[in-house]
């Protein structure tokens, strides 16, 4: 099998034919290490402990996992449902394998070589990604401001889909086009993809990059350092609202506080239409340790931060302030020249 | 000198007469080692360094060192200067040192011992920030929500103060009158005083205490899993901006996002009225290997942890979704479908 050709650079789901080959991303920035997953259960496993992740890099590693699954021999429906409970937020591992499982029955009904049939279908699986992705990066470019700078959260570049990113993908383009402009990155804590992935990917393809604590973010904004913020999704609702890495929400409500445009950048395949609202949304909630501890260095060398150690809220946003003295509430000039007995 | 009961109590600003004995804060909560510091550059560095840290808990260090350093026969000028570089942001460094700079010139005018006299102004500082956290306690212990969770960020309890605390103070005296509450914890990056600090403290004195990612804030609010914010603060304008640990005008966003009242708790000291609003306060940036590198584990044993992988961002905070298919602006359930092609 001859894979296509926007597949050859792609470097951390790479398809063996009789295995599926994976950059383990728990090890970056530190070392490219790789995973050989031989079937099914290898694949749901590197999903569940994140040795892949990335809602679209999920949905094509579970399709090749359902075709290397299905050609050991084992019944398709306990290769779907190990793969399905690997990661419960990212619609694309739904979608992937619903899509595997039509191509299977369908392959089964024509008497199809079902073995060669389920690995087309997951090349295409990822090879459209990779198109998508490509395009997404055409429509998305002239939103990126020219000579500016733009916010990012988590990881969402070539580890996290098929290869060239979804957020990070418009920012490809942009840059391809000519535009120069500095990404801050959220360290994206506990996992700190954004430090660890996005810092590593971005630096090697040469763009200038600032890791801030997510924590920094809507100060950032609030000083007006920020001209635009573009992050993925996971999961995307019938109305609109959007599912994606802790801190995207924060990060919304920052940005609309500050004027500052929010963009979500992800493919239809990231809509669930059978979820009518956000609400509706399973949440994954992980387990403590990925809090309790972190890992030594958490970026590559050379990459630039930006550490202010407090921020500045605006008396507006305060109910009130407690003093020794009382009470003070909605705080203006007025009320702290009272408070105080100023005159 | 006999210690005021107040201060009896107090194991992390400790005088000793000749030498300031204090918790070095840098290695709670795996260990607690004292520094004792027998001149006002020792003090500095501790500022510095961060041994010790909070705006009054500094405050009341400075003017210690202040006392030392002049007992030490340094010029009072080169005394100040140094504990006044220590750290740019909290005011009540200033206070304190304005405070004792007017003292010596009292004791020397009126030829009384310099030395006892700095020691008990030094002391008498102490015992007034104690003091004035019991009283702060007081009076906001009604905002403290019966059976509610409160969040917090970054630690504003014993170890921020001369003892007791500002925000963390309120929450003590809520729960010295039966108020039963929880309380989530930011673990406040880069340094995580939130998770090494709050919680070990809060934990010694039997709260209920869950710790989240700064991240996970705003989707707590969201999720109304939020009855109030007590944040502290080292610097308020006179309009009332208040300059807080980073994180905390994104809380405040976030609050006021979802309808969750936001309060501050800080001494008036806190106040700097040659500051007309919040944009002419320095902020602070430090060192980037805070960033980049994190001590191990970040957190007393026995504390729960709430850790969701991902948030949900509601659509009307979503300037524009970027597709394969082209941008889906302001979306909404009509435009999703559209876009979609879905009837």
């Amino acid at each position: 099998m001859v894979l296509p050709k926007e597949l050859e650079g792609a470097y951390h789901i790479v398809w063996l034919g009789e295995a599926l080959r994976l950059l383990d991303q728990r090890l970056l920035p530190y070392e490219e290490r790789y995973l050989v997953c031989c079937d099914d259960e290898e694949v749901a496993r590197a999903i569940r402990e994140m040795a892949v992740r990335g809602a679209p890099a999920i949905g094509i590693a579970a399709a090749y996992g359902f075709a290397l699954g299905v050609a050991r021999g084992r019944d398709w429906r306990e290769v779907s449902r190990s793969l399905r409970g690997s990661r419960p937020t990212a619609v694309n591992l739904f979608w992937a394998l619903d899509r595997m499982e039509r191509r299977l029955a369908e392959a089964e009904r024509k008497g199809e070589d079902v073995r060669e049939a389920l690995a087309s279908e997951a090349i295409s699986i990822h090879l459209e990604d990779v198109r998508s992705n490509l395009r997404m990066g055409d429509n998305g470019s002239h939103l990126v401001p020219d000579g500016g700078v733009v916010l990012t959260h988590c990881n969402t570049g070539h580890l996290a889909t098929g290869g060239y990113g979804t957020a990070l993908g418009v920012l490809r383009s942009a840059k391809r086009r000519g535009k120069r402009f500095l990404v801050l990155v959220d360290e994206t804590r506990p996992l700190l993809q954004g430090a660890r992935l996005t810092a590593w990917e971005l630096e090697r393809d040469g763009f200038e990059v600032v890791l801030i604590c997510d924590s920094a973010a809507a100060f950032a904004m609030r000083r007006g350092m920020v001209e635009a913020v573009f992050v993925g999704a996971d999961r995307i609702a019938l109305n609109g609202d959007v599912a994606n890495k802790i801190g995207t929400y924060g990060l919304a409500i920052a940005a609309r506080a500050n004027g500052v445009p929010f963009y979500v950048v992800a493919p239809t395949s990231t809509f669930d239409a059978g979820v009518a609202s956000g609400d509706r949304i399973p949440i994954e909630e992980r387990a403590p340790h990925e809090v309790l501890t972190i890992g030594e260095r958490t970026l590559p060398l050379g990459v630039s931060v930006w550490n202010p150690a407090f921020d500045v809220t605006p008396a507006e946003l305060v109910t009130a302030i407690v003093t020794e003295r009382g009470i003070l509430e909605r705080p203006s000039e007025p009320s702290v020249r009272a408070h105080l007995g100023l005159p």
